[in-house]
């Protein structure tokens, strides 16, 4: 399939491999802003905690209220609706620790999270992909492949969350065997479990000993595996995800914890009251997890925006969105717990609506003082789609946004008196040896910009970003290499897939 | 023209008029980032202090480098090499107000700058316009006109800032009188001058007294006109520039001073180097103006960008220019001067390039606290086209950065605690009257973006955003009225643009 990208290739005018910055760790050097005074964030978690003590959450899953009544909640019997003392949840969650590694079976792409950390994640979990030569289909588990292989590919991709796109063509039971074994032999990056039941977690970790050739005591101590525990808000858990939950936290894995709060649908229509709800539903989730397994790195997700209040339509990368994320940083930093956040729009195509609601949440990402970043790669339509092109458009936002993190270097070689003086009132730097000294290596150059004055870009055809982005990803594609693995390794996955995928079969039937 | 538009509405799915924000001054609420620390400021400070002291800039007009001598600078006879030594520079542009108001015709439409003041201009100075109808087409008068009532119609558009596209159609010594005569009539927003000689300047001004009915000594108490003077980076500020800065500063007229310093061609390539480089001329033509006219309001101008250095073209919205820009918020605050920034983008096409370069520039304004935004709206190409659909485009961003300058409110009312609790968990919040009570205003509603899903979006022909800002900006010139004037003032108007033509063209002659 890569094939088809040269026409497109010579029409862009790009014949040679993007160049990207290599694979680092960001650190973020700016101070976040700060959009709600300390009283204004105190008032918030007061109110959340009053929640969470006098009207309670749902937790939909017995064993989960077994745990929660003996660490000290009231919840009448039969009941799920828990009430959690305000002690009990601050206690809690305060075991949560403040800054967390995830061990990848390429060590040189292990990832920190917490304080000043950033780390970007692929799209996860679009029921579609599209792109430009195919169009929109139903997710699949060769377009899945796809998309780890570009994630893979990106080095400013650090992670994966969740698979890219639903490969719906596989069997809903064993689908996630097929899906760990894609995330562990096409990338070797830090990955993701779904939270779907027990036995998905629990096969998920056995893989990843597997390839990593690791015990579970060992990949305790070294995780390299998170789930997203997303609520269903208003205050309630479901009994899959707490399932989940308990696999994953007992096993020492990362969970992020994650309401989706949308202001005016499932939360209240004020930011301050879908920001109460959604840290009373965090601090929660974040309590059990604690209560269950203390010391389970934990992340703080914010996921509040809003509605068209026309249609109900949920939208993506909007003022309030960037506010509530502003805020969430704040929130998360008030209890020392790593900030999740996500690369968000509700765009339909890979145009400047897609690259502008972007844009708003990777600024609030980064003024928000956010360590992970979910859907960061190739989001589209508020999550429906996963999308090859978006995939490289954000891919260089992601590329700039990490560019603009660099300090600026303040030396006297770098201020360069001396080469103003050598050019002089007038003169121009191109030629001089100041210059010529720095020249390939001064700038950030982009995967998809282009720079080409009007007539060389109409001469080439006047391809916009969404043509340039489909020939990068195709190039991408072309020049992928998968990372090394022992065959080994790989029979004692598959063997591992053919076992789990016979009992679940025969406990199905 | 307007009618042209019909056929897209019913495309786009959009036949009622635009929701705008109501006008409104801005303010940022939030602390700038620092991306430079103290003692890195400093040596910039102090190396930019240096470079005018020992190699001093180029002042290309007699009477300045009198002024400049005068006032204790160096300058051998017969040269125009200024050499300005440090306190001299330092005294002087202490006094440039760090706040001042300018004055509109409409006094709804007056503006600050300065503190936390934030201000959004039109596009200004291209030499080219483009609309998807009509394509891209050299700058004339007609055009020019539209691009006004855009400009007056588009309440985020705060100020006019030099002719949004050039009417290369007027003959080129007069332009300015008609230029004047429809900012004055068409908008009753405060504009601009440019300082290309002399009477130029003076014309402006003289038509400004006569529109708002005021004397010299008047209109001294109360600009309403700024300018904006580029130096010639490296180390020069020509004649004709000079020319008009006089007029415009001895007639209390604001002065937005703006090295255009790209960094590897105009300046050194790294970004100290550049800033450097930036804050000399900056100080330099400010010191100068103040030296000539104490307390002339002045803005401190930051445009560091840089080269793509394979091909030497300029590059916008870049990280290089994000940090740039951050940094000069931090120059500007040392010196206590409102701070200027532009919106700025280096793409072809109103595609995801055009929105995200645009939002990168838009987020270092926010972060920067930069207090007037050249190019707020319709910029692209770098500056060569003013484009229909982006002034609409950015019209829509301005808007949505405007509103992430919102603080949140926080009270037992919008937190609101009994709705949550009357909702409960698992319920929903559409109908829930604490929603009910505020869903109309609870929200920002875009200008452009779509939220609809995918099928209603295809069913409506899956217009992008630039297809859906077509339609907005003729619906906007449809329903444009031009702002009340006087008819004895326009007579007025017209009789001196008849007079001075005449003695222009005479002098010509």
């Amino acid at each position: 399939m890569a094939r088809k990208g040269r026409r497109g290739a010579k029409r862009g005018g790009r014949d040679t491999a993007p160049r990207q910055l290599p694979w680092r760790a960001l650190r973020n050097p700016y101070r976040p802003l700060e959009i709600l005074s300390a009283d204004q964030l105190e008032a918030i978690h007061v109110a959340s905690l009053d929640l969470l003590e006098t009207m309670g959450m749902d937790f939909l899953d017995d064993d989960a209220c077994a745990v929660l009544r003996r660490a000290g909640a009231d919840v009448a019997p039969g009941e799920r609706r828990v009430r959690l003392p305000r002690d009990m949840v601050l206690e809690a969650v305060a075991r949560a620790p403040s800054e967390f590694t995830l061990y990848a079976r390429n060590p040189a792409h292990d990832v920190t999270f917490g304080g000043d950390r950033l780390v970007f994640s692929a799209v996860a979990s679009a029921p579609n992909c599209a792109d430009l030569d195919n169009g929109r289909r139903v997710g699949n588990y060769h377009d899945y492949c796809n998309l780890l292989r570009l994630a893979q590919s990106l080095n400013i991709v650090h992670v994966l969350a969740g698979y890219p796109v639903e490969p719906v063509d596989l069997p809903p039971e064993t689908r996630h065997l097929d899906c760990a074994h894609g995330a562990l032999t096409l990338t070797d990056k830090v990955w993701h479990a779904y939270a779907l039941g027990a036995y998905r977690c629990a096969d998920s970790i056995d893989m990843l000993g597997i390839a990593r050739g690791m015990s579970h005591d060992e990949l305790h101590a070294r995780p390299g595996l998170f789930t997203v525990i997303n609520t269903s808000s208003p205050m309630r858990v479901d009994g899959n995800m707490l399932e989940g939950l308990k696999v994953m936290a007992e096993a020492g894995q990362a969970v992020a914890v994650t309401p989706f709060t949308l202001a005016g649908a499932m939360s209240p229509i004020t930011l301050a009251g879908a920001l109460t709800q959604q840290n009373a539903e965090a601090l929660a989730v974040i309590a059990y997890t604690q209560i269950l397994a203390p010391g389970t790195p934990c992340l703080y997700g914010g996921f509040t925006s809003n509605v068209d209040m026309r249609s109900g339509a949920p939208a993506f990368g909007t003022p309030e969105y960037v506010r509530a994320a502003i805020a969430g940083g704040q929130l998360a930093r008030r209890y020392n717990i790593p900030y999740r956040s996500s690369n968000v729009n509700a765009a339909n195509a890979v145009d400047a609506q897609a690259a502008y609601e972007s844009m708003m949440s990777l600024w609030a990402v980064l003024t928000g003082g956010a360590n992970l970043v979910m859907h960061g790669a190739g989001w589209m339509e508020g999550g429906l789609v996963a999308s090859f092109e978006k995939m490289v458009l954000d891919a260089d936002m992601l590329q700039m946004i990490a560019e603009v993190l660099r300090p600026i270097e303040v030396s006297d070689e770098t201020i360069g008196l001396e080469a103003i003086r050598e050019v002089g009132p007038g003169g121009h730097f191109f030629g001089s040896p100041h210059t010529l000294a720095r020249y390939e290596t001064a700038f950030y150059q982009p995967l998809v910009s282009d720079w080409r004055n009007f007539e060389a870009w109409s001469e080439a055809g006047s391809p916009t970003a969404l043509d340039r982005a489909n020939i990068v990803w195709k190039q991408l594609l072309e020049e992928y290499q998968p990372p090394p693995l022992e065959p080994q390794v790989d029979e004692a996955l598959k063997a591992f897939m053919d076992r789990r995928r016979k009992e679940i079969q025969s406990a199905a039937a």
